[in-house]
């Protein structure tokens, strides 16, 4: 607040105005107009500053000074804020100066009146903050990704920044990214005898991060319960509205937890008390983005109910005994899809954890059942909308049966060691956030909750 | 505190028990033996979970149970807190239990008595968070990242998640990384007509980025103020202590401001309130951290200063009236050395903004001063021991200024548009997280205040 007045000094944002103003007081606003009507006497101006979608009519008088405006202008206004005769306040302008020319002329490819496609409005990416709803959802993400660093921080979780750069190679599943340096002669003088050129800048093959958790792992060994925010990168050919070539992964890791109920009590009450911090800090953009994305249909349901349990077995044995409903195969060797994942929260009229599952479909860092070597303490979180938002597990903290694990990839001796040197009972999660996003609002595609979003044959700016 | 009851039971951390218990109370403690002393009857723990660099001091009766522990073991102890004769809260515990086998027999490479190099200490990157100072180091990383936020978010900026990989190769200077897919049957399957193979996954040729700055400024545009905090990535073949390739950068970027001063007092202020916020949230950690580095030196005398602006010239003047002091040469032409940076510092007793830089110094993006072609509205912040921190300008609002610039990079159409669309007077600084981390803690290699650092010839893990 201090800031604002420092710097605007009488000028507000239009959502401090609408919470706060009385009327009579004197004020100055500086946006885009968004729409124009011209009356007898005087003009009506919507305006917009990109601080909430709640609309703001400024009245100026009609005069040779104003007539130029248009929607599209730029425009500072000082004067008095009045109580309209709809309840809201308005200002009316003693003084109206444009700040840059209008833009509706030139090929602007956005008419403040009209609503745009999605796919449309994608196609302006630079352009885009100055439309309602990807403003909204934006300030939407910062509000979320604080709500995260909040919950995080008073519980005593340490941020790390886990590396992007890194020499894991994610099991070689293959759909990874590389790095190396643009500059050639930079590799030429660096290159060292028995690596090869295009790996001379870090003397090794290196991939962009697909998960920060078993460097997370590595933190919490020393600091206690850890966690990580940051972009993730995938090299897939999708062209899904859930996914994106980079994402932002929210990765927690907690030590002393032995059992996986702690862990999807700890998730529930995450994710439950973030969603209700949203809910206060951004309930108007929240609802903007819902209402156009879905119209009037609820959302949130899921905020008010207990979660379920399921373990493997029970989940596969609704999936078997309702097989009729579904047009995808049943693969119980291969997990579940997204619409038989989506039946089973509808079937529970809850989000599911599924838990404990066999071996063969999970990673090797899992933690083995010490009573059936074939399932491992892992778990799924089924949500309305997107299916899984969550996957976690307990780890293996016994040196021995990873070292002796079939799918052990090369080159983790280092993370074999933290367990050498005395294994924790340990487990953690990973929650896409962007889906997270999708799942509050409502927002369809996952190219729209995120600023700039990249995708296969995309990468615009 | 919920969580920690929750999930600890009666189990604390120690920076909680330090500061909150009573003698009397039960309690309950688990964490690695960092040193052990046997005398006649009891045995003395000190233990270290990671909370705090704080030590405490657990006694256990000399027993059958207790004679195998010794320094590096994980243990579970659980007793009453009472007053040590020293003035420290201390546990008398009734129970100790091993969590996992010692780890100081097979090679563990830190001994937790002995004092360790910070080169050695980081050839094993992956467990060095049991050590001291770096537990330290990411804490204080930690609190210092939530201070950036909760100041942002309460000053009503929208942090944006600026892209990490794009097509803005940082203006042709060669110090970029680039990015593919690993897969060639990839690259294969997704290859077009026109488009070089290895482009094939983006349709483009495609970096790491160097700076969110000109995505932000896109953002800014709709939403008023913004700002991003994530990595940056320069491929330079450099073993300064200040450098690295893969590195954090702060950007903000700030509508309706015209002039340099409004931008100096944003920063100033911003810094000093981040700072106060991380003294309070992490006093310890920062002593010992500047003890470990500094001694008994004094590093933030800056703090409670009024920080100091030179432009360009003056400050060339200072440094050429005493020419006799450096080591570096002068050059008029390409700004200062980090010697004739400190020098500024010190001769104005106070971090000094250096302002209003020759045009031919600075990128294609400041604004030119309307009464003087060659100075750009440009701004270094120069600090102690780091020198220069932050960079920052006016942003050119003028599409055919830009447009007609001598350095404009290619493919940056989208940015000259967000000005032809009506152009905002916007300004913006960046800052290095890591040398901010530096100057507060006084730690000298900035491999030490990031936790998997990255540089030439080394990505480990």
């Amino acid at each position: 607040m201090l800031l604002i007045k420092r710097f605007g000094s009488t000028f507000q944002r239009i959502n401090t105005i609408c919470q706060a103003k009385q009327p009579g007081d004197s004020l100055g606003v500086r946006g885009w107009i968004k729409n124009i009507r011209r009356l007898k006497n005087n003009i009506f101006l919507d305006i917009n500053d990109g601080s909430t979608t709640q609309k703001f009519q400024i009245v100026v008088p009609k005069n040779d000074a104003t007539k130029a405006l248009t929607a599209g202008s730029l425009i500072k206004a000082t004067g008095k804020v009045q109580l309209a005769p709809h309840g809201h306040y308005e200002l009316h302008a003693d003084e109206v100066e444009t700040l840059a020319d209008g833009h509706l002329t030139e090929g602007f490819p956005f008419s403040p009146k009209q609503h745009h496609a999605p796919e449309y409005v994608r196609d302006y990416l630079h352009l885009r903050s100055r439309v309602d709803y990807i403003a909204a959802a934006m300030r939407l993400r910062h509000k979320a990704q604080k709500a995260l660093h909040d919950f995080m921080d008073n519980n005593e979780f340490v941020q790390i920044h886990t590396p992007i750069i890194t020499t894991n190679d994610c099991e070689g599943a293959g759909e990874v990214f590389t790095v190396r340096p643009d500059s050639e002669s930079l590799l030429n003088q660096m290159s060292r005898p028995d690596v090869p050129k295009e790996n001379s800048y870090f003397d090794s093959k290196v991939y962009l991060t697909v998960s920060g958790q078993l460097h997370l792992e590595s933190m919490s060994y020393g600091l206690g319960n850890t966690y990580c925010f940051g972009p993730a990168f995938r090299a897939e050919n999708t062209k899904s509205p859930l996914h994106l070539s980079e994402f932002y992964m929210f990765e927690a890791e907690m030590t002393y937890i032995e059992d996986l109920s702690s862990l999807c009590t700890f998730m529930e009450k995450m994710i439950k008390s973030i969603s209700q911090q949203i809910l206060e800090t951004s309930s108007l953009d929240l609802e903007f983005c819902q209402k156009n994305a879905l119209g009037d249909k609820q959302v949130l349901g899921w905020l008010d109910k207990s979660w379920i349990t399921l373990n493997y077995k029970e989940a596969l044995d609704i999936i078997v005994r309702n097989k009729d409903k579904f047009k995808t195969a049943i693969t119980p060797d291969e997990g579940f899809s997204k619409e038989q994942e989506l039946f089973l929260v509808e079937h529970c009229k809850a989000p599911v954890f599924v838990i404990d599952w066999p071996s063969a479909q999970k990673p090797f860092y899992m933690k083995q059942s010490r009573t059936d070597d074939s399932i491992v303490h892992a778990l799924d979180l089924l949500m309305p909308s997107v299916g899984e938002l969550c996957g976690g597990s307990l780890r293996e903290c016994d040196e021995s049966r990873l070292r002796n694990h079939p799918h052990l990839p090369n080159g983790l001796e280092w993370y074999l060691e933290l367990r050498k040197y005395g294994g924790l009972p340990t487990a953690g999660f990973g929650m896409g956030f962007e889906r997270y996003l999708q799942l509050l609002s409502g927002i369809k595609n996952i190219r729209d909750v995120i600023p700039f979003p990249r995708y296969p044959h995309s990468c615009k700016m």
